[in-house]
């Protein structure tokens, strides 16, 4: 059976931490490496978390590359430590890995490299800002012809955004690489908002995970509670959102997603910065611009049940 | 009883024409005056129907202010006789009255004026670009504090635009002024598609209206039918928005509407132009702009039956 050969874009973070278990535990999928980015928090600390997760999770082999530490053209925001925790693992103290290190190689190389050595087999899948895909295009735009597909946790094209109205936190930290991201000519899915918003993960499942998964499913439960504490007090969720996960699923599992093609568009600055809009194709408007690419696939609708018990099964196998 | 003392700033076009006759017929709004803008149509040509309008429901008396004829920034959009004609008027041939003459003084004057002769007791109801209210708040920024209300028709916050998937046309057509008119001291409310894409107007009450009233309501049928062939070929609907009468509407009967109270931001240019970002109040986001005003009431439902009801009763009243 073919696996999907997987590269995770990654600032681990809660949910990512929980997408990349998620990738690790799956049969189908080979995690061919981690590229990391700042985001939910520093690009370093995102890195050592990154070698954390490969440690409890037993795939140490996995290579992890260091990529951007900060915006492509605007002034960093600051961490959302109120979400992930200033650890970005909910602020549940770890041990580090005295053994763990990066490869020499900077992300984007990486990217670059590992696309171009499986020709139309890398499934890239950035659930962290854009920076590093971006600047991966710029060092050599042919991996948009090389690459599989390119699945994004970022955006929200109906409805309204997370850190503000306009905007999704992802798109929002580098507006700029998303706008370079989404025109180039490669096919995207757009997992942002419309989706992960109707993707809520209630206390009980994650206590099954970690009765099932004592070492793993218990550590993803401990770092839960704080980003789940968020979820209750500020967007009144009884549960939290699976944002990257979901995101990991549309790979193995796309017939849990409706998904509309057409071209996105991103605010880069002003009120609307972070904004991806979206002409859903065969949309005729008065600005003629919103027909001239048709690359991406927005997830308008997802079968939650479907994703609960996915993330469930696959999580609950890990040692 | 106190009328409603009621200035429509409009650029006619056909939904312009019912929003006019329906505050002409309505006994409890006196209209102090027409301005005119560029939109839909010219100034010169809205201004010409705007007279003929005035002749065709009897009340000459009304004086009528030509405003605007270009956006206040950006370079003018073409006009959109697909949807309105030509002629603003659905193609439809009219013969114009010899002696209609619109007054000396300049749109954004007679708002002022008339603004500062009432104070407190103004409704200001744009249904067109604001380019002239925006002029008339340069002109005189006391007027924020003197308007009874201002009910704009305009914008979309939770839905997508109709000139992109951003933008209402009205915003889209001038957004600097759309801008400077949200963000002054004055209380807002913000008709948009968000519910007059749910007040949609079928064949039937307009053949009853054009029954009832043979002179206005037969002329009103006549010119909607170019509307609502618009309407049926683009936006796949069985009628045709009330725009501009929703908005009249909300005047006399705001119980037909769900308002929520918030901050309104317009997007001035690029992908987004037009588009009016709205943070509820109350909602806490990561940039902290977003709760520095709370003057804008966006009308996020509509009782579509009820609209339509009363614009049937009111337009079945005309001679």
């Amino acid at each position: 059976m073919t696996k999907y050969k997987m590269i995770i874009d990654t600032d681990p973070g809660v949910d990512d931490a929980l997408a990349i278990a998620f990738a690790a535990q799956h049969p189908d999928i080979e995690l061919l490496g981690l590229t990391t980015v700042y985001g939910n928090v520093s690009v370093e600390q995102s890195t050592k978390n990154a070698g954390y997760l490969l440690d409890l999770l037993d795939i140490k082999h996995v290579p992890v590359a260091k990529g951007e530490a900060v915006p492509s053209v605007q002034k960093p925001h600051p961490f959302p430590d109120f979400v992930h925790g200033k650890n970005g693992f909910g602020d549940v103290k770890v041990t580090y890995p005295a053994d763990f290190q990066p490869v020499a190689e900077h992300a984007a190389d990486f990217i670059v490299r590992v696309i171009n050595e499986h020709p139309g087999e890398v499934i890239l899948v950035p659930v962290g800002p854009l920076a590093n895909i971006a600047l991966a295009l710029k060092k050599d735009p042919t991996i948009a012809q090389k690459v599989k597909q390119v699945v994004i946790m970022g955006g929200a094209a109906h409805v309204a955004g997370n850190v503000s109205p306009a905007a999704e936190a992802n798109i929002w930290n580098d507006p700029h690489a998303a706008q370079k991201v989404f025109e180039a000519p490669w096919p995207i899915v757009m997992v942002g908002l419309d989706v992960t918003y109707q993707t809520i993960m209630p206390s009980e499942p994650m206590a099954r995970i970690a009765a099932a998964s004592p070492k793993v499913g218990g550590f993803l439960q401990k770092i839960c509670a704080f980003y789940a504490n968020f979820y209750r007090n500020v967007a009144g969720f009884n549960g939290f959102s699976l944002h990257d996960p979901a995101t990991v699923m549309y790979v193995t599992n796309p017939e849990l997603f409706t998904t509309v093609r057409g071209q996105v568009e991103v605010v880069k600055e002003g009120a609307g910065a972070g904004k991806t809009f979206f002409a859903p194709e065969g949309k005729v408007y008065a600005e003629s611009y919103w027909s001239e690419r048709d690359n991406v696939q927005v997830c308008t609708d997802v079968d939650e049940a479907g994703v609960l018990a996915l993330i469930e099964q696959v999580l609950s196998t890990a040692k």
